[in-house]
């Protein structure tokens, strides 16, 4: 695949995984991963996942505007960046959103989430 | 300096530049660097500084809202992702944006941009 179809693969893996089953973002992420969420750090794949599975609101459904893909240099990684809407159940507006993620290949020939930056846009 | 203080001069002297001195910022890119502008893709300093240069409208100012950052992996890279608004000359309204930046160390102790993905947040 190219890079391109890799990357839109990973945001749809990603996001239909935080809309249905948000612990099982756990896999994707290492000790090593970083998320920047909302200016909050968090460091380690248990409480990236704690985190994300503890923020106060429980349904919702990302849709994907925008994805662009850069290789990050000769180790391999991509950068991923992504802009979106939020739908949080009840509420009657979608929030738009920008998160980055940098990928990195794993010996098993895929990748996992080393570094992760989430922000609304604020209007 | 802190990477945080780092990330944040960095982005002060990158916006300081396109606002006053748009050619200015081929210094802060090399050969080997990549601009994603609005889903177009672009490859080198020269190249890069053509686009930029060339962008439909002369006079800006950009205003910066919120400047996280992570170091990108064992290169000693950093990942600064930036949030804020773009005021053209003649409009009344301002455009929110969103764009990161991936900085790489150089030999002298400085940094330049190997990756840099833009995107106007679209309301």
């Amino acid at each position: 695949m190219d890079p391109d179809s890799v990357a839109k693969a990973f945001v749809e893996h990603y996001y239909r995984t935080f809309d249905g089953n948000r612990p099982g973002l756990g896999g994707l992420y290492q000790d090593a991963s970083m998320l920047t969420f909302e200016g909050d750090k968090i460091q380690g794949a248990a409480a990236i996942v704690g985190k994300l599975t503890s923020l106060p609101f429980q349904q919702c459904i990302h849709a994907v505007s925008t994805v662009d893909c850069q290789p990050s240099g000769p180790a391999g990684g991509m950068l991923v960046f992504v802009s979106g809407s939020l739908q949080l159940a009840g509420e009657s507006h979608a929030l738009k959103f920008s998160q980055m993620f940098h990928l990195m290949p794993t010996p098993q020939g895929s990748f996992y989430v080393l570094n992760d930056i989430f922000r609304l846009n604020y209007a």
